[in-house]
């Protein structure tokens, strides 16, 4: 799917790490949302509420989830983090991505 | 309007100027399109092919049209560019921007 239809798009960018990672959040009919976001290389750790599922457009990071060993994306790979869990990434270039919050 | 609604965003982001400038393409179903950025701390020149309102969310920058002086916008604002022109931005701080693309 190369675009998301029939949504709303906050206007307002989230913006963390000093602008280095930022995002979008998209807002759909059934009341699910996602994030469209752009991380710049760096090291960086973030915590989930929900699951999220991590799609990943076009980069190149290593990604660590708790009690896992570090794996590589490079061009593009989903990974899914539980909810309530942190999780480190090291990113390596330009990364475009795009993250679901699932609730289950 | 803090959200664009009724839209459909395009997933892959556009990204110029390794990753300094990012932005998203959202389109209306009038068949009109925004798009929403981010621009962290640089220099940088654009050429625009139409009329172009950028509508400034958050940041501090910068903006110099052809033929005019250099001018501040912090907080926010909007300026526009006319058709086919170049024009120079100086960001000072990670500048959250709208931009929406005029057919006149």
């Amino acid at each position: 799917m190369t675009q998301l239809q029939n949504v709303s798009i906050i206007k307002k960018a989230n913006i963390y790490f000093d602008g280095k990672v930022t995002s979008r959040t998209v807002l759909f009919p059934d009341g699910t949302k996602k994030t469209l976001g752009i991380m710049l290389p760096g090291e960086y750790e973030f915590s989930t509420d929900l699951k999220e599922e991590m799609d990943i457009l076009a980069g190149k990071l290593d990604y660590k989830l708790t009690g896992q060993d570090w794996k590589t994306i490079e061009g593009s790979g989903v990974f899914y983090v539980p909810a309530n869990e942190t999780f480190q990434l090291k990113v390596h270039t330009t990364t475009d991505y795009c993250c679901s919050y699932l609730n289950e």
